[in-house]
């Protein structure tokens, strides 16, 4: 690791312990009579992953001088959201996981219904935060991050993506019917991490645009690398089984373009996606870091 | 029945078509690749129950001349919530429920994780349509109905409900615990669908009180109505079993206060609600004959 990656590595440290403490208090430990399924919804945000999106959300607000609380707040919505989708796959009824991060899944901590509930209260608390005057005093600007969320995460969005990737047509996918998956399941959320930014921002049109593109590849930059991850990694590495996809007969990046081929293109977007920051000047140094973060990560 | 029954009947009836189109209009068939979550989505939410949520949203609009295209938009955000809780609470691992207003419940004539998904999307879609600027023109009015609809169905409204009548703690819940019950399961998103009418009619916070009392107790009342109609009615009548709370050994306001009892709170409550609504004088009568409207339905 170069200078530049002992910084980004400090970097992502000190946003995703932020992001944890602004996750803790926005959703504290409660005595209600529901109180079940709040610590559930803890488990599942709480002391986990690695708080890519919220960091994409916080290194976007940056660009445009955003306070640090209100890009916090934004990015405690995203993560919560992308905390729900990953309760409601890990079900039986869907992907059937036991294991997320090295430690139990939601269901099996408590059980399919609290899992069910929890991933809804997730979601639900998401458009609450956002809605909320803490997170910036324009009210067209928090309608704006609403709409925007709702968007990505929505059935033409995350719930489509999803969709797609539990149809029975799953597995005969050509390339472009896996690029279309990756960019509802996972691109979409990606993208509005750093939408939130320019929102909270109130960035011009081009600004907007050039951080939508940045998210496209780094998005599908993202999902090649973990394809190739999940042919390369062991199950210790990626906290989770490894070799799935291939098991399962899915169709990905590394099937349809072979090891050398996926790791080309992903190099490929990750240049592009820094390219697309130079509008930004150095002030985006960070988010371009990131995308050799991305290709080089091993889980 | 006398002529305000039927007058109420046919604008119940008038209302339900109209928030039919609208849903219709919001949630068009798909030929995208996850086009079949989107016709769950449609299944679980078009040509189906009696649509009291967006009535209410549509009589309180109507206190304060809100055009009736945004209080239709309103109903039909709190119609997808509703509908929505009805496909996750029918699942396996929740009531596992395979008959919802005479025809099979989503995960019936789907599976469990379309119905898991297109209950996400519902959800999700719902804030959407609040966000987007056909709801009204104000991005203070829209995100006030986020933020409100948010508080009302997440942890602290319906989910936390949910959570509660799913809990071991629900057989022996005393007369206190299953008011909070009611209070938070269906009592929040109804008083949603009031407030919602005081929202987009940017109300005093004295009308915005006393609507709020109005839903509170039309809920309960709505409620004890429907504990009585589990033991009084059949199958046939209700759409779905009957008498299943008293098999379950849930505490219900009939366990509690008799038979007798309970018909007579849900008089009171009734008629107490109706009293909230003098202020409005007889621009509120439709809300007025609604109160006699929920005491003696019959399903």
């Amino acid at each position: 690791m170069d200078g530049g990656d002992d910084a980004l590595a400090q970097r992502l440290q000190a946003g995703a312990a932020q992001l944890e403490a602004t996750l803790e208090a926005l959703l504290p430990a409660s005595t209600a009579p529901y109180a079940t399924v709040i610590e559930a919804m803890r488990y599942a945000s709480l002391d986990g992953g690695k708080r890519l999106r919220p960091f994409l959300v916080l290194e976007s607000a940056a660009l445009f001088d955003v306070p640090v609380e209100r890009a916090l707040r934004a990015g405690a919505a995203v993560e919560m959201v992308h905390c729900y989708s990953l309760v409601h796959d890990d079900l039986p009824a869907m992907d059937d996981s036991d294991l997320r991060r090295g430690r139990p899944t939601a269901h099996k901590r408590f059980d399919d219904a609290v899992a069910i509930l929890a991933g809804d209260g997730l979601l639900t608390e998401a458009f609450a935060v956002l809605a909320d005057p803490a997170t910036h005093p324009s009210a067209e600007v928090r309608v704006g991050l609403v709409a925007a969320l709702a968007q990505a995460s929505g059935k033409d969005g995350m719930v489509g993506g999803q969709m797609i990737d539990i149809s029975p047509e799953r597995h005969g996918l050509d390339l472009q019917g896996i690029k279309t998956l990756q960019a509802l399941k996972t691109g979409a959320l990606i993208g509005f991490s750093c939408q939130a930014g320019a929102i909270l921002g109130q960035a011009s049109p081009e600004e907007h645009a050039r951080l939508t593109g940045y998210a496209a590849d780094l998005g599908l930059c993202f999902q090649i690398v973990d394809d190739l991850l999940d042919i390369t990694s062991t199950a210790e590495d990626l906290g989770k089984p490894a070799g799935q996809d291939v098991e399962m007969g899915k169709a990905t990046f590394v099937g349809m373009l072979g090891l050398e081929g996926a790791r080309a293109e992903a190099q490929r977007l990750a240049d592009s996606a820094s390219q697309r920051l130079e509008l930004f000047g150095p002030r985006a140094k960070t988010l371009r870091q990131l995308t050799r973060f991305v290709l080089e990560r091993s889980s």
